[in-house]
Formats: structure tokens, sequence, C-alpha cells
């Protein structure tokens, strides 16, 4: 079995930096898009064949070290009783945004093995086809992650109705963070309990927040996720996108792994984690439309980089786009396995 | 005659801490409002007297320390050759976005005072409706985030164009930034000329970069725009959006004044530029939705991490949102004029 991922997730000495990509599965893939001609996005999120196939997709093309269960943040919103669609041009929208108590009371905290079978299912499914080849990887975003897309009712800009009710209804946006809280954390444990050799926590928006409304707002959930859903006893790795000016405060969340993105350097990331962190990080994804020489050079820089830290796991600093080369993809999975084996 | 943000920008000492708003003029003003109920947003800019009436509208409603000239930063793109347009709902739309090396040469570089009277004609008019009673301030894009503009087409979530083209055709990219930091230079000088007593110039866009791209694309045009507008003895102010990862870098722009967005805590923003740095910033728009008590919490806070630098200048960490309450940036530029009073 290709455990170089887990061990690297636990600290543990490995013969080369595992490497695995947000978004490896996705549009940018030929065999992804073939699938997607035949099936909507939300329809292949919930049938477990499918959604299985194209989890293995990247695994196959480009030789990661772990897989990442294809879904999407949003799915338990919907049992949480919000509508959802996607739109081409919009992305998600949700109906009906959540600004008041009233509205967060509406909200209802799932069962998630009963109201996300598939989920359950596609996570069983793959860890029988993937037979250990590499270990599968199970996700969720973050409570203040998800509680934009409720308020905002799909993606924003500047965030002010989250803000807004975050600063002049305090007490109902907190009410709203504890009713995600407690649907992350047993969604995530149900998903370890499954199969899941590790989980991801996204926090995709937490970069618009000062550090002080961070702690105040957003951290204290982010911990109690992960103390909880540590007990499961996998590797818990939260990546907060945009991170730079709240790395300090991100030092406190309790993950086993911190995620980085591109915007800051990740020698400095790991000076403001300290020595003792294992990071996950941090090529720009459009970095991967330089030639090759360049991606190397970049893959070489970033390795030499997470050599301070106690372990790296190799990823991209968000998500690849549907724009890039495959070839370049993996280009840069083979970078990682050639310059980042450790003598 | 109100000469405190002038000495701020010069780190003399001063009585108290001035302030001013970025977007101060703007959506969130009923009398701007009406205004544009009469009139578009172009037709605006291009309207001395209607220009200057706008620009005047935060000095007497707010009590600001400063006037800033009532314009935008794609302005000087349609005399470049770009048709430019603002739609309501998708913002800037620039048609036949530049992609290539034909598309940068057909850029011509305006000479500003002949292309662009209106704008030279509006500064004229506020020095002489200000009489001195506080500084009026100029300003342009930053050369990448105009670039980013003009190779996008408009704004954009991931900049895809913007980086392939860099990293794919340096060159054509290269000569874009040279041809547009002739023209910001240029720009900024004439605007002191005309009587502008500071400029700030606008980096928008600049925290996309991985600090290594900031460094090699960006911040050479950057170092060679201010050091040519210096020459005419105005203050100049760089103000980089989601600066926190690329701080070390800005350190070298040589401007008088650096900018910080809210995404950092302010103290650690001064940390990395030095406490020889003169700072500008960064309450983030979205606590003008605070109770009043919490905004003036947050003033306090910002103020008292100010005092670490050699001089401070109180401005919002990015522009004030259409959506806030008047009398909320009113009280907030009294609570900076009350607590930032020097002993």
């Amino acid at each position: 079995m290709n455990d170089t991922f887990l061990k690297a997730c636990r600290g543990e000495a490995v013969d080369y930096t595992p490497v695995w990509l947000m978004r490896q599965a996705g549009r940018y893939l030929p065999e992804y898009q073939a699938m997607r001609s035949q099936v909507d996005f939300l329809t292949l999120c919930k049938n477990p064949k499918l959604a299985a196939e194209v989890t293995l997709q990247p695994v196959d093309i480009l030789g990661v070290d772990a897989a990442i269960l294809f879904s999407d943040i949003l799915i338990p919103l919907e049992v949480m009783g919000m509508r959802l669609e996607f739109s081409e041009k919009e992305g998600p929208v949700l109906s009906d945004p959540v600004r008041n108590k009233a509205g967060v009371e509406r909200l209802e905290i799932p069962d998630p093995e009963e109201d996300l079978p598939f989920i359950f299912d596609t996570i069983k499914l793959l860890r029988k086809e993937l037979a250990n080849r590499v270990p599968l990887i199970g996700f969720s975003g973050a409570p203040f992650t998800l509680a934009t897309y409720l308020i905002e009712g799909g993606s924003s800009k500047s965030f002010v109705h989250t803000k807004r009710m975050m600063f002049q209804n305090s007490p109902a946006f907190h009410y709203l963070m504890e009713k995600l809280s407690t649907t992350v954390s047993s969604y995530l444990s149900a998903q370890i309990k499954a199969g899941a050799q590790a989980v991801q926590l996204f926090d995709t928006w937490a970069g618009v927040l000062t550090p002080f409304d961070y702690a105040k707002y957003a951290l204290p959930y982010v911990k109690r996720i992960i103390a909880e859903v540590k007990k499961e006893g996998a590797p818990v790795i939260y990546f907060a996108n945009d991170c730079a000016g709240i790395l300090k405060e991100i030092k406190k969340t309790g993950a086993d792994v911190t995620g980085i993105d591109w915007r800051i350097d990740l020698g400095d990331g790991i000076k403001k984690l300290g020595k003792k962190a294992v990071v996950q990080g941090n090529l720009d994804p459009c970095a991967l439309f330089l030639p090759h020489e360049q991606i190397e050079d970049r893959v070489k820089d970033i390795l030499w980089k997470g050599e301070s830290a106690r372990g790296h796991i190799f990823n991209l600093g968000h998500g690849v786009l549907p724009q890039t080369p495959v070839e370049n993809v993996i280009a840069l999975v083979e970078a990682v396995h050639t310059y980042g084996r450790k003598p």
C-alpha cells in the first residue's frame, strides 16, 4: 500500500514528498468532461458508481498519492433544507438565503448516514476499488465558508450579508455556526467510519475575515470540529484560502496538517505556523500554464521550503483550473516525485 | 489650511491621526445617488463640474482630512484605444481584450494632458473650490492591476488570462507593463502639476500574485513609476489589496505611504514594513455595519497599532461599500478625530 500521504500527515518519515491536488478530478480532464456531457453536476455527485469513477480518474492519469472523494462542499446544505442549484454562469445558487434567527431555526441538523447515503456508498465503493493503491480523503466545507453560501445565497465579492449578520445579529450568526459545526462534525466522522482515511476541512472564504474576526467568529468552531473528528483516528487537514494574514490564528486549529494557499511564500507560512507543523501546498494553480522546466523550478523551490516543516504534502495553493493542460499536471506530479525523493 | 494629512504622509509630527476613506465619494451617499440618477458613471467622471461636486460631498458630509479626485482607474485605458463600458451587473467591460503582442502594439501611449483634459480641469476646479480646506489626492491604477483589466476584459476570479500571458508570453506581458508604466507615470505627474497634492497608486489585484511573481512581474514597474512621480515633490501612496503575503516585497516600492488592507493585523503589517514606514489603513469596510461603540473599539485598536509606525493615516482596508449607513461613516471619522488626538 502507498501510505506515503498518511505518513506525511502524521509527520512521520517518508521516502518522498507525497502529492495530491485540490480539484484533481474535474473539468480539465477530458475523461471528466466526457462523463459530464452525459450527466449534470449534482446527479454526478449523488451517483456512487459515477462519483467513484470520477474520483479514480486522476489516480490513474496523474499517479497522485491520494484520492479525494468527488463531491461538493454544498451537498450537506441541501439536507439542511436549502434548495441548491448549480448554474454554469453564476456557480452555486441557494434560494431563500438565511439572514436571521428564523432562517437559522428552519435549518435541520441532518443525520449524515441517513440523509446522504450516496456519500458513504461512494466511499465504501472507492475503498474497494482503490484496494489500498492510495488512501482516500473525505472532506467538508468549514462552517464559516458554508455560512457564507447560506447567507449570501451563493458566491460573493464583499460578503456584506455575511458580515452584516455577523456584526448586527451575532447571536443568530453564532446559532448558525453551531448548527453547521454539529453537521460538519458528524458528517466528517461518518466519512471516516465509512472508510475515508483522512479528511480535509475547506475554509475557502476564511481569508475575507480580519484576524480578529476570524479568531472570534470562525476559529472556535473549527477547533471544536477538529477536536471531535480527531477522535475517529484519521488525520485532519485544514485549508483556509487566502490565509497569509490569519496564519497566527490558524496555528491554533489543532489540525494535523495545515493547507497554505499560493499568496504567501511557503517558507514564510511555515515560520508563522512553527517548524513542528505539517503543511500542504502551495503552487499557484496558474503556474501550471508555465513551460515544463519552469514548473520544475517552482516545484523544487516549494519542496526545498517544505523541508523546514515537520512534514510536507505537495499540493496546489487552490484547485486545478478548468483551462489547465493535462500534460502539465502530469509533469507536475512527476516533478514532485522526482525531486521530492529523500536521500 | 488643514495639512495634517500631508504632514502624516511625510512622517512629520501631527496633532491627530488624519483620516480619509477609499471610495468616500460614492453610492452609499444619497447626495451621490441623486447625482447618478441624472447622469451615468462615465459621463460623471468626464464632467469637471459634476466630478468636482461629487468629490467635495464627503469633505462636507464626513469632515475627512483629504479629498480624492472622483474618477475611475480605467479611464486612461480608453485613450490607450480600448472601448470601456460600465454595466450595472458585470462592472467594467473592456471589449477586445489584449492577449498577445499585436494587441499590446495597438495600444497607444496617451498624452494625459491632451487626451484627458477633463481630469486636469477637475483637479484645477477642485483646488479652487477646496480653497486649502483639505489637500486633494490624485490617483491611478498600478500597471499590474490595469493589465488584468486589459487582458481579462473586465474583472476576474482566477486571472487565468493574465497569468497565462505572463507565463507563456512574458515578452508581450512585459511590453504591456512598459506601456502602462509610461502612461501611469505621466498621468500621475500631470495630476500633480495640475494641483494634486498627493497621489495614490491603486494595485487592487496585486494580491493574486505569488510573492515571487509580484517581485518579478509587478514590483519593478511600481518602483519605476514611484521614483519618476516622486520628482514632482508630492507624496506617493501605494495601496495593494490583499497584501499580507507580499508585504516583504512591497517594502521595496519606495512609496512615501503604504496602504494596508484589512486581512492583516495592522501591527503585523507594520512589523513587516519596518517602524520607519508610514502606513495607511486598515478597518474592514464591513466593520461599518457594527454598532457605534464597536466601531469605536476597532478605531482605538487600529490607532493604537498605528502608533508603532513612523506615521499613520487612518483609512479603510478597501473602499466604502454601497450598502454602508452614512451615519456610521460619520461616526467613524468622528471617532478617529476624537481618539487619534496626540497628547
